[in-house]
C-alpha cells in the first residue's frame, strides 16, 4: 500500500479511522497516520491542519450540498426547505454507512473529537441560516429553521447509525421532523 | 485584592474573563489568571482542569436547575416541559447580563472556547433528555424535545446578549419557541 499519490487524502482519512479505532485517538500521532497511508508527515500536514481535521474531511462536501439544496429548493415553508436539504444530502453519507458507524464510535470515545464535530454542526447551522436568508427568509425564522434542521439531522444521524433495521438516513431525518411537528403541535 | 480565600473560585473566573478580553485567550496562561486572582497556580488547578473550564463554571448550576425543573414540572407536553425548564432557569443568567455578554464575546473570538461551549450544550441536552425519560416520556420524544429546547435556549441566549431593548432571556426563549411553533405549523 502507499505508492499511489492519487487519493492520498482518502487514504489518510481511512488510515486515521483505523488507527483511532485500534489504538485510540490520543495514542495515535500524525506520523502514524502518514506512515499507514504511505505518505510523509509533511504530506499529512499539507492536507490537514491537525489530527482531528482528518476525520472531518466530508464536512465541507455536506455543507456545500445543503447550501446548494436550500438555494435551489422550490418555494416552501423555511423548516421544510431546511430539513429537505438534509434529506437531499443524506445519500452522501448513506453510501458509506459502515464508515459512518465506525467514525461515530471513534468520535463518541473522545471529548476532543466530539467538540470538533459539534463545531462542524454549528458551522453548518450558520451556513444553512445564511442560505435561507439569501432566499429572503427573515433572520429570526432562518435561524430557528436552520438550527432546528441541524438538530434533527443530528438526531436522525444518531438513530441511523444505531439502528439495524435498514431505515435510511433520509427516512430517519423525515421521522425526526414528524416527531417534532407532533411535539410542537401538542399545545402552545 | 486577593487576600481572601472565600470566593477564590469566583475571583479566578472573573480574572480569566478580564484577561481573555484584554489579551486574548491564547495569550493568557493559568499562572496569569491565578496571579490576578491572588491565588497560586496550584490553587487554580485544584479548582479547574484547564484554562477553558474556568469560563464554564456556571454550566453545572444551569444543568442542575434545568434537570430539577423538568423533574418537578406539572404534567404538560414534553416540549413545553423542556422549554419551561430553561425559562425557569433563565434568572440564573439574567442576574449577570453584563458578565454573560462579555463572556459571549470572549467565546465567540476563540474556536477552542466555542467547542467547549458546544460540548456543554450537548451535555445539557443529554441531561434534559434523561430527565424527561425519568418522567416516562418515550425515548424518541424526549430526545427531540430536549435537543430542540437546548437549541431554542441557545438562540434565545444569543438574542438576549445581542439585544439592548430590555427583553429578558426568559422572554427570548419563549419567543424562539413561538417562532418554532409557527414554523413547524406552516405545512407538513
Amino acid at each position: 500500500m502507499g505508492r499511489w499519490e492519487p487519493d492520498a487524502r482518502g487514504r489518510m482519512a481511512r488510515a486515521a479511522l483505523e488507527l483511532y479505532a485500534e489504538r485510540g485517538y490520543e495514542q495515535t500521532t500524525a506520523a502514524d497516520i502518514a506512515d499507514r497511508a504511505g505518505v510523509t508527515e509533511r504530506t499529512f500536514f499539507r492536507h490537514f491542519a491537525d489530527k482531528r481535521e482528518v476525520l472531518f474531511d466530508g464536512s465541507a462536501q455536506l455543507q456545500a450540498a445543503v447550501v446548494a439544496s436550500i438555494a435551489g429548493a422550490d418555494d416552501a415553508a423555511p423548516l421544510d426547505i431546511a430539513c429537505g436539504a438534509f434529506v437531499a444530502a443524506a445519500p452522501i453519507l448513506e453510501e458509506r454507512r459502515d464508515h459512518a458507524r465506525r467514525r461515530a464510535a471513534v468520535i463518541a470515545a473522545n471529548t476532543s473529537l466530539q467538540e470538533r464535530e459539534l463545531l462542524k454542526m454549528s458551522t453548518l447551522a450558520s451556513a444553512a441560516t445564511g442560505a435561507l436568508r439569501k432566499r429572503g427568509v427573515a433572520a429570526p425564522d432562518a435561524q430557528v429553521a436552520a438550527h432546528t434542521a441541524v438538530g434533527l439531522f443530528g438526531i436522525g444521524f444518531e438513530r441511523w447509525v444505531a439502528a439495524d433495521d435498514g431505515t435510511s438516513l433520509a427516512e430517519q431525518i423525515t421521522r425526526a421532523l414528524a416527531d417534532l411537528r407532533q411535539l410542537a403541535g401538542t399545545s402552545g
